[in-house]
């Protein structure tokens, strides 16, 4: 069986979500949200998320990790402070040993709802369908349960086809 | 006596440089680069780069560091990579309580050079004059002694003023 932890980076706003894969039967083990203060200088509001995920690492020992490939915007300060978080995040899983798995957004939105160009509120709608006992803590939590039932799907195939 | 790092963060190259601060009274203590390799995935090259900064840091003790504000370019694939390191690097540094000054490139020309217009190679020169026993370890290097001076100068004055 897998762990799984899907990962959706922020610098205000960090989804997490921790499934457990048994091939495809997939079941939720928990999600959140963490949040940083704006009113923090940044190297603060980044050690308080480094913090945060390397706690919910150590209550659910994932075996595997999983983020949304970056879908760059036009707004350089937004992908910049974007990006600073996302290295926190990539640091905190790989250190730990755990392999990071990246899947373009698309490839998200069709793992989970079958077509790519699904909108934010079917991809919700479905993984609380896929994890029925899930109290998601919000938008960027379903988003990193989302990418954590497309890494769990990805492992299975992977399994299937050897 | 101050002893200040300077970090030019990248993911390709970060530039580090650590100096000793009386005043105005300026020494070098150490510089180096540290490279990550293009052939890694992306979350080992940020645990390579976590890991010798740390080491860095142990090895000089240093009680504040700085860091050049961002210029951001056009190409926002660059802007994503820079982000993801200089994550890493303001974590680092502000994980061991050491506070961060964050200097605009023009401020950090104008402290060395005295001219916001200084170009590379005048930064250059001038760090190397002023820490005429630094064995400056390259471009990135310079730029994080530099950014180094900065802060002391800026110390210097925060301290005569009151």
């Amino acid at each position: 069986m897998d762990v799984v932890i899907g990962l959706d980076p922020g610098l205000a706003c960090t989804g997490w979500g921790v499934i457990a894969a048994d091939g495809n039967r997939l079941s939720h083990v928990a999600n959140g949200q963490v949040r940083t203060d704006a009113k923090q200088p940044l190297p603060a509001r980044l050690v308080r998320l480094e913090e945060a995920l390397a706690a919910v690492i150590a209550a659910h020992g994932p075996t595997e990790a999983a983020v949304e490939e970056v879908f760059l915007n036009d707004n350089p300060q937004s992908t910049l402070k974007l990006g600073q978080a996302r290295g926190v995040v990539l640091l905190v899983a790989a250190r730990q040993g755990i392999a990071v798995g990246e899947y373009a957004p698309r490839l998200v939105k069709k793992a989970v709802v079958g077509t790519g160009g699904a909108d934010k509120a079917q991809v919700h709608a479905m993984v609380q369908r896929l994890l029925p006992s899930a109290k998601i803590a919000g938008a960027d939590a379903a988003d990193a349960l989302a990418v954590a039932i497309t890494h769990a799907h990805h492992l299975a195939s992977a399994r299937r086809v050897r």
